[in-house]
C-alpha cells in the first residue's frame, strides 16, 4: 500500500507519499481499507518532530479516518467486511490501509457520505469527552469556545447547542465568525479586536461562561479563569499558546472552580473505547435527525497532504481539512 | 449574650469578649444556644482583617460550633427546641448564641459528646465534599493529604481509609507524623526534610497521587501536579502558600489531570444544605459505628479565643482547638 511517511522532520514538504507494507490487524483489531482522513494539528507537530506517536502506535500520521472494513483480526465481532466505518486512531490514517483497535470504530452517521465521515471521529469524541464527560456542560449553560471555526470548535457549537447551552466563540475575521453564527453561536468575538474576557461577561449578565473550551493553554490561562462563572470548568485540550502559565488560586477559589487539560491520543484502548460508545449512544442520533453535521473545508488528494497542513498551518480554513485517497 | 467582637483588626489581642445583643433567628433559621466552636485559619484571616464575613453572615468570627436548639424561625420543621446538634456556620460561631440556617445543621453524631461535636462541620464538609464530591476518591486509589495533622488533615485520613484508599501525608515533626499513623496513614513524608513529589512516587510505584488535598496553593502548585496520578485530581482548599503560582499545562495534559478549588464559606445556602444533607448520609453512620472521631487538641474558654489563635498560628496543634461556653 501507500502511506504518508516522514523521513525527517520538516515543514509540509517532509510528507512523503511513498510504497510501504501493508499493516495486518492484530488480535481485537480490525483493517480498513481507508476512503479519507483528515488533517489535526497533532498531524503537523508529528512532521515536525515535536511528537512522536504513543509506544505500539502507527508510524504514519492520521488521527482518524472512514473507509471500509477489508478484514477482521482475531476475536473481533460485531463488525463484517465491506462495513462502512469510520474511526479514531492512534495514529496511520495518512494511508491506504490501517489497523484499528475494533472499540474505536463506529458506523457512518446515517445520511452521511463515507469521505466526509473522516471529519468526525477526532472532533466529536475530543468534544464529548471534554465538554460533556468532563465538564458537564448542562442545557442553559454557557459554552466559550477558543477557535469557533476549526473542526473542533464547528462541531463543539452544534453539539452545545443541539443539548440546549448557549455558545460564545472566539475567531479572527469576520467570515469565520459569519460561519460560526450560521452553525448556531450566540456570542460572536473577534479576538483581533475584542476582550473576550469582558465580551463574555457582559454577554451573560455578568456571570461569565460556565464551561470553556480552549486549545490556547498558557496564553489564554489566565483570561480562561476570569471569563469562568462561578462553579465554571476550563477544559484545556491544546497549548497553541504554550504550556507554561500563571494559575490565580485565588480567583480560582472565589469561583469554586476547576481547570483540567486532556488529549485523546495517549489513552489507554478501555478510556478510547469508553468515548466511542458514549459517542455512539449520545452524538449518532444527532447526525441521523439532521441537528448536526461535518463541517468539511476541502479534500484534497492524501499524496498531497503537505497542502492540507499548509492550509491549517495559515489558519486558513473553516472546519475539516480532508485527506482523500484513490480507491 | 456575650460574642467574640473584632473592633480593630491585629493580633490575638485584638479579639475581646463583649456584651452584644442576642441574634433573632429569620425565616427558616434556628437559634442555637452555643456550647463549643472551633479555629479555623479563616477566623485568624477575618481577624487580620484580610477576610470580611460574606454579606449577610454574623460579623462574629466562628464557622462551626455545637449546642442546643434555643428557638426556631419561621417555617422551620425537623428540628425541636432542646435538641443536641452541630452546625456549619458563615459566621457568629464564636458567641453564646447563634442564628443558622436550618439546612446547615446535624445532629450530634451517636456515641460524641456535645462539645467535641463542635470539631466536626468544618473539616467534614470540607473534606467530603472536595475529596469525595469533586475529586471522587476511589477505593484503591492514594490520596495525598497536606498538613495531615491538621483538623482537615486528621478528618481526610479517617475519611480516606474508610472508604478503602491509601493515604499519604505531609507534616513538619516526627510527632505530628506519628500521630497521622495512628489515625492510619500509610506513606508519611516529613516535607522539612524529604521531596514530597519523589516519596509518594517512590511508595505508589512510581504512579503517584490519584488525589492530592491542598493547602498551600501557590507554593505547591508545581510539585502537586508533578506528584499526580494519570487521571490525578487536585483539590486547592486553601492559599497558606500564596495565591498565584505556575501552572504546567503540558503535565497537566500528559496526566489528563484536573485541578479544583473552593471554599464553603461563600457558597449559597443550597449549596451547603447539599453537602451537609451528604455528609449526614454518608459520615454520620461512620461515627456510630466507630471507624472514625474527631480530633481534639484542647479546649480553651471561648472569652480567651486569642490563646487558641496563637496555638492555631504557630501550628503547636494536632486536630481542632474548641472554644467552650460556660453554658
Amino acid at each position: 500500500m501507500h502511506a504518508i511517511t516522514i523521513p525527517e522532520p520538516g515543514g509540509p514538504e517532509a510528507l512523503v507519499w511513498a510504497e510501504v507494507p501493508d499493516p495486518q490487524p492484530g488480535e481485537g483489531e480490525v483493517l480498513v481499507e481507508v476512503a479519507a482522513s483528515a488533517v489535526n494539528r497533532a498531524d503537523i507537530m508529528q512532521r515536525q518532530g515535536y511528537y512522536d506517536p504513543p509506544p505500539g502506535a502507527s508510524a504514519y500520521p492520521g488521527l482518524e479516518c472512514s473507509g471500509r472494513v477489508a478484514a477482521l483480526g482475531p476475536g473481533v465481532s460485531g463488525w463484517s467486511v465491506g462495513d462502512e466505518v469510520c474511526a479514531l486512531l492512534a495514529g496511520g490514517g495518512y494511508a491506504e490501509k490501517v489497523a484499528v483497535p475494533s472499540g474505536q470504530l463506529l458506523p457512518v452517521p446515517q445520511g452521511l457520505g463515507l469521505k466526509e465521515a473522516a471529519a468526525l471521529p477526532e472532533v466529536v469524541c475530543t468534544v464529548w469527552s471534554n465538554v460533556f464527560m468532563v465538564a458537564h456542560l448542562r442545557p442553559g449553560e454557557t459554552l466559550l469556545v477558543h477557535g469557533g471555526s476549526s473542526g473542533i470548535g464547528t462541531m463543539a457549537i452544534q453539539l452545545a447547542k443541539a443539548v440546549g447551552a448557549k455558545v460564545a466563540v472566539t475567531a479572527g475575521t469576520k467570515e469565520k465568525l459569519e460561519r460560526c453564527a450560521e452553525l448556531g453561536a450566540d456570542i460572536l468575538i473577534n479576538y483581533r479586536e475584542q476582550d473576550f474576557v469582558a465580551e463574555v461577561k457582559d454577554a451573560t449578565g455578568g456571570n461569565g461562561a460556565d464551561v470553556v473550551l480552549d486549545n490556547m493553554g498558557a496564553k489564554y490561562l489566565d483570561r480562561n479563569v476570569r471569563a469562568l462563572a462561578v462553579n465554571g470548568r476550563l477544559a484545556i485540550i491544546g497549548m497553541q499558546g504554550g504550556r507554561k502559565g500563571e494559575l490565580d488560586i485565588g480567583t480560582l477559589l472565589a469561583k469554586r472552580a476547576a481547570v483540567s487539560a486532556t488529549s485523546l491520543r495517549a489513552r489507554p484502548l478501555e478510556e478510547k473505547a469508553a468515548i466511542v460508545a458514549a459517542v455512539r449512544e449520545h452524538v449518532w442520533p444527532l447526525f441521523a435527525g439532521g441537528h448536526i453535521r461535518p463541517v468539511v473545508d476541502r479534500e484534497l488528494p492524501m499524496s498531497r497532504a503537505g497542502d492540507g497542513h499548509r492550509v491549517v498551518e495559515e489558519s486558513g480554513h473553516i472546519g475539516k481539512v480532508l485527506l482523500v485517497t484513490a480507491s
